[in-house]
C-alpha cells in the first residue's frame, strides 16, 4: 500500500462555532522522526470531550486547531530509523496522554492529549511517538479498538490506579456511558460482583447480558444508594464506584460506598456539578479520586486483560463514515448512542 | 439439638506408629470460654502435612497428642458469652493457623496450627476461640467447605499475598493437588490465563473442564517450562508459577517465570528436594517466596471470592464416614485421590 | 501493688450538660473475663473529640454515659486466664476503635470507640480486651505514651494507610494540633520534606525545631497553598495534604496537591466546613481520603517506627493531674495548649 | 565550550585479554538524532560488572567491542531538535539499563546496559536517548552523581521494588560495598533500623558513622545470622536483608530474616555461589528476590530521596583520571577501594 503525500482531515479550528468549527481540511501527510511511526488510521471513536472542545465549552487548556479526537486505531505502515517497539503490519492503538508513560501525570505530561494540544486520530495517516502507541488486543477489530484510548483506559484506572480491584469485590457502576461499560466489563472479568443503575427497563436488560448482578432503576428508586449498599456483602457496601458526576448521584454514591471505599469521579462527563461538599468524605470515611485516563503502563496491562478474557468493547450499531464526522458529533450530542460511538477512517 | 457431654474424637498419638498411632478415643466435649464457639463439625478434609504427621515425616514442631486435621467446617451450635463475631446457626470454616489474623505470621503465632500444635477438627463438637473462624460461603455446602482451611487458603497467600494477581496475566499450575486446583479456579475467575501440567491424558480433560487454557503433559515435553513461557503474551513467560516442589519441578518453573514474576513454593507437598540452587534466583531475576498457609484476613477476602464467583472445590468422589477416618489417609496415602479428600462427620 | 476494689472515674454522663457533665464518679474496679487484661493508667490525653463529646456536639452515634477520654496508657497489672498477648508489667497503650484489628474499619467495628461507645481511660484501672491494646514504645514514658491512641495513629494512617509516604516525597502540614505535629514528626523520620503552616512566628520556631524545612505564615500569605506547591520538586506539589478542615484551607490544600497526591481529611477537629466542591477532586486530579484514626495493626507498625526513631510526641508542659480533668477540658477548650494536652493518673 | 568533533573513549575490545582489553581509541564524538543527548560525561564509576566483562568472566550476554563502563554523570550540552526533557546545562547520570522505563525489564529491554550491550560511559562526551537519563541530585558534584547509575539503584531496588521499607524496620547489610553502603543510607534516612556486617574493626567504625545501629564482625561471629535476629524488634528478624553473595552468607541471611522478610539477591558481586538449596525458602517462610538493577521510575524516586535528604554516596579517596581508567580496574581488582570507585574524566 502506498502512502499518500496529501490527505483530507478533521480539523477543530475553534472552540466558538460549534460542529461547524470541525472542518475538513487538506494536510499533508505527516514525515516521521527517528522515533516516529506511521499509523494507517482505520477508525476513532469520540468522547464527551470532542464534543465539548468544538462546543467550546471544556474547560481545560487547548491548543487549537488540531486535527480532532484522541481515539484511533489501525496499522502500522511505515516506521522511523530508530524505532524499536513496532514493525510494519502491527495493530495499534492510541494513548490519550501521549507523555504519560508511567506513574502520576506531571506537570510536563498534562498537556500531552491528542485532539486538543496534540494532532488527534480523525485523519487517514497519523505519525505518533513510538511510545504514544500501544499494540491492540488480537481479539478486536480496529473499530472496536478506537474506543480503548480514554473511556476504557479511565475504567482500567480507576479499577486498578489506586487500590486494585480482588475478586469477591463489589463494583457500582452508574448509566450507559462508555466509562461505565467498561468499568462494568472489567470487573465481571476480575471476578468482582457489579450493581448497575440506568433508567430505562430496556437498557437494564443489556446491562445485565453484560454481566450485572443487579441492576437499580434510579427513576424507580431514587434512593438506589442505599439499596445498593444493602446488596453487596454483609451490607457493607461497595468497594469502588465509578462516579460519572450526575447531578444527583454523588449522594447516593456516598450511601453506596464501604468504609474505606473508592468512588471514582470521571471527568466531565455531563458537566453537571454535584452539590455535596467535600467533607462528606470524612463523613462517610471513604476515598474521592479524580483521575484523567491513564498511563501507558495502564494501557498495555489493560489490552493484555482484554485479549486475555476476550472482551469486547460496546459498540454503537451505527459507526459513520469519515465523511460525516460532523454528523457523528451530532448524533452523540443528541444522546442517540449506546456504547462508544465510532468512525470507521477508509 | 442438645450437645452431648463425651464423643468419640480421632487423635493423632504420636508420629511414630503410622497410620495405627490415628486413634479413636472418648472425651468430653470442651466447655466454652468467653470467647469461645462451639461448632458441630460436619466434615473435615485432609491434606498432606495430616499424613506426614501420622507417619512421623512432619519437620515442622508438633505437640502430640491432638485431635487430628486441621480443616472443618459446620455449624455454630452455641457461643460463649462474650463472643459477637458468630451467633448460632451461622456456617463456619476453621482458619489454619489460629493466632495467624493479619500480615506476616509472628513468633508467637506460627506454632497455632489445628491438627498439630492445638486440637483439630476430625471430632463432631470443637470449640474455637472466634476469631479461630470463618464465615463458610453461602454457596457451599459443608464437605466443600471444609476444603478452604488449608490447600485453598495456601492458593489464595500465593495469587494475592505479595503481588496481587490481575486480569489478564499468566498463572502456572503443576498437577492437580489441591492447592494447583485452587489456583487454577482462582486465576479463571480473576481473568487471568492459565497453564496446567499433568501426566495423564484424563486428567488433562478435568483440567480443561476447570478453564485451564493450555495443559502440558509433563511426561511427554519435560522441557515443559520453556514450553509454557512460549504460551504466554509476548513469550515474556508467567506472572505466578504455584511450584508444589516436585523434583524436578522447579527447574522447569525458573525456565517459565517472567522477570519479576513469583515462583510460590508450597510447603511440604511431596518431601521431594529440588536440586536447584538458590542463586537461580537471581539469574532469572525472579521472587521465590516460601509460604505457611495464610491470615484469617486472607480468608474473609478468600471467601467473599468464592461465594461472588460460585466457585465450588474439586472433592473427590469418595467422601468417607467418619469412622473409617483411618481408611481416608490410606486411600491418600496411596494417590487414588483426585482433588480434595473429605470425611463426613455425623 | 494491690488492686482496690473500687475507684473514681470521670464519666460522660451526657452530652447536654457542657463540661458539667463530665462527673466523677465511684464504681468498681471492673473484673477480668479470659481475654481481658487489667491496665493501672498512669495517663491519658485529650482530643477535640473528646470536648466535643461533653459539649454535645460531636456528630456521632455515642452511648452515654461512659468513662471518658480514649487514649490511655499504663501498666498491666493482671490478666485474664486465656491472655496470650501481655503479662503483668508490659506498659501499653490504649487502642482508639477497639475492634479496628485490620483492614479498613467495618459496619460491626466502627461503633467500638473508647470514651463514646466503649468505657474509656479517665480512670485509674480500666480493663480491655487483649485485642484492644498495643505494646507502648520502650522510649516514652506514661504522658507521652497516652498521646499516641488517636492523633498519631491517626497521622500514621493518613502517611501510610494508602499510599505510603517514600523517603523524599513532600508532606503539608497544618497548624500546630497533634495530629499535624505527629505528621511533621513521622514525615521527618521517614525522610520526607515537610511544609508547615501557622499564623505565629514563634509556634514557627518550634516548627522548624521538630524539623519542618519550610513554615508558611499563612495570615502574611493567605495564598499558601501555591507557595508551597513552589517549594516542592519540580514544582510539582505535595504527595501527602495533612488537611485539618479550617474554613479556608481545603482551597490552598487543592493548590498544593500534587497529581496523584493525597489529602487527608482529619475528621472534626474544628468543626469548620469546608465550602469547596466535591468535584475539585477531579479538577485537581488528586485524592481525597477520609479516615477514622486507625487499626491495631497499624498501631503496632507505628510504634515499633517511633521506637525505632526514638520520637517523642509533643506535649504541652501543663500536665493536669487526675482530679483537675474538668480543668484541663477548659484549657483546652480555650486553646492553650500546644501540642498533647495530657492528664497524670495516680 | 565548542565540542570536539573525535574523541579518546575507552573500549573493552574482548573479553578474554583480561585488562589489557581495555584500550583506548580515537572515535567520533556521536552525532544526535531527533530525541538524543550529547552529555559531557564529567565522572564515571565502576562496578564489579565491569572488571568481570574485562576479565571474560561476566555470565551475561555481551556485545563486544563496546565503550567500557554503565556508570557515568555529566552536564548536557546539546540536545536533539524534539527532546522534551532535557536542555543545555542539565546535570544529568545515566540509567543503567536504557530500555528499563518503568515495571519490570522485558525480554526487549534485558540487553540494554550500558557498559556491555550498548556504548558506555568511560569518554569524554555521549550521546544517548533523552530516556536513558535522569536528573542528577542538585546536592551531589559529578563524581559522587556517576555511582548512581547501577549500585544506588540496585539498593533503592531492594529496598523499594517489591515490598516498600517503612519507618521501624529492620535492614541488614553485608560488608562495605557500593550497594551494601547504599542501602544503609537510604535505610536510614528513611528510619529503619540497620545491622551491618564487616570483618574489620575499622570499617566497622565506618559503618557506624554513616549511622548502622549494630555491627556485627562476622569473623569473630560465623553465626551472625542468629545474632543479627536477636537484635531486631521482638527477635522477629530482619524485613529486608541485602544478600550480596559471598559463600557462607545466604545461610546466615535465612537465620535472620523474618516470616514474609525479603531477602534481595545482588547479582554477581563477588562470583561465589551460595550453597544451600532453593527450598529453604519455605522454610523460613520468606522471599528470596533476584533483581538486575532498576528502572527509570525507581531512578526518579531516589534521586529525589537523595537530594532530599542530602545523602552523598561513599566515594573512595582515591579519584582516578580518565588516563589511568586501566589502572582503577587493577585497583577496584585487588580490592583496595572502600565504597564506589570513581575516574575523572576532563
Amino acid at each position: 500500500m502506498s502512502v499518500p503525500s496529501t490527505q483530507k482531515q478533521w480539523v477543530i479550528t475553534s472552540g466558538d462555532k460549534g460542529f461547524d468549527g470541525l472542518q475538513s481540511q487538506e494536510a499533508e501527510v505527516p514525515k516521521l522522526g527517528d522515533h516516529d511511526v506511521l499509523v494507517k488510521l482505520h477508525a476513532a471513536s469520540l468522547n464527551y470531550r470532542d464534543l465539548a472542545i468544538a462546543k467550546g465549552i471544556y474547560p481545560f487548556p487547548l491548543d487549537l486547531p488540531k486535527v480532532a479526537a484522541s481515539d484511533g486505531a489501525g496499522e502500522v505502515v511505515d516506521v522511523g530509523p530508530r524505532v524499536t517497539l513496532f514493525k510494519k503490519g502491527d495493530k495499534v492503538v492510541t494513548l490519550f496522554n501521549q507523555g504519560h508513560q508511567y506513574g502520576e501525570l506531571r506537570p510536563d505530561t498534562v498537556g500531552t492529549a491528542l485532539g486538543g494540544m496534540l494532532e488527534g486520530t480523525l485523519r487517514p495517516y497519523g505519525a505518533f511517538h513510538e511510545t504514544g502507541l500501544v499494540k491492540a488486543p488480537a481479539n478486536l477489530n480496529h473499530v472496536e479498538a478506537s474506543t480503548l484510548s480514554c473511556a476504557a483506559l479511565t475504567s482500567w484506572n480507576a479499577l486498578y490506579g489506586l487500590k486494585q480491584l480482588k475478586p469477591g469485590e463489589w463494583v457500582v457502576v452508574q448509566g450507559t456511558g462508555g466509562v461505565s461499560l467498561f468499568a462494568l466489563q472489567f470487573a465481571k472479568a476480575a471476578g468482582a460482583k457489579v450493581i448497575a443503575t440506568t433508567s430505562s427497563a430496556k437498557k437494564a436488560e443489556t446491562l445485565k447480558k453484560l454481566g450485572a448482578d443487579h441492576v437499580i432503576n434510579y427513576r424507580e428508586d431514587p434512593n438506589w444508594g442505599e439499596t445498593a449498599r444493602k446488596l453487596t456483602a454483609n451490607g457493607a457496601g461497595a468497594d469502588h464506584i465509578i462516579e460519572v458526576g450526575g447531578e444527583h448521584t454523588m449522594s447516593q454514591s456516598l450511601k453506596a460506598v464501604k468504609f474505606g471505599g473508592v468512588i471514582t469521579l470521571i471527568g466531565f462527563l455531563g458537566g453537571a456539578k454535584p452539590k455535596d461538599n467535600i467533607l462528606e468524605a470524612l463523613n462517610n470515611i471513604c476515598t474521592l479520586r479524580g483521575i484523567f485516563v491513564g498511563s501507558r503502563e495502564q494501557m498495555e496491562d489493560m489490552c493484555r486483560a482484554i485479549e486475555a478474557n476476550d472482551i469486547h468493547p460496546v459498540v454503537d450499531e451505527k459507526v459513520f463514515p469519515f465523511e460525516q464526522a460532523r454528523e457523528a458529533y451530532e448524533y452523540m450530542w443528541a444522546q442517540k448512542h449506546f456504547g462508544k460511538l465510532c468512525i470507521s477512517i477508509v
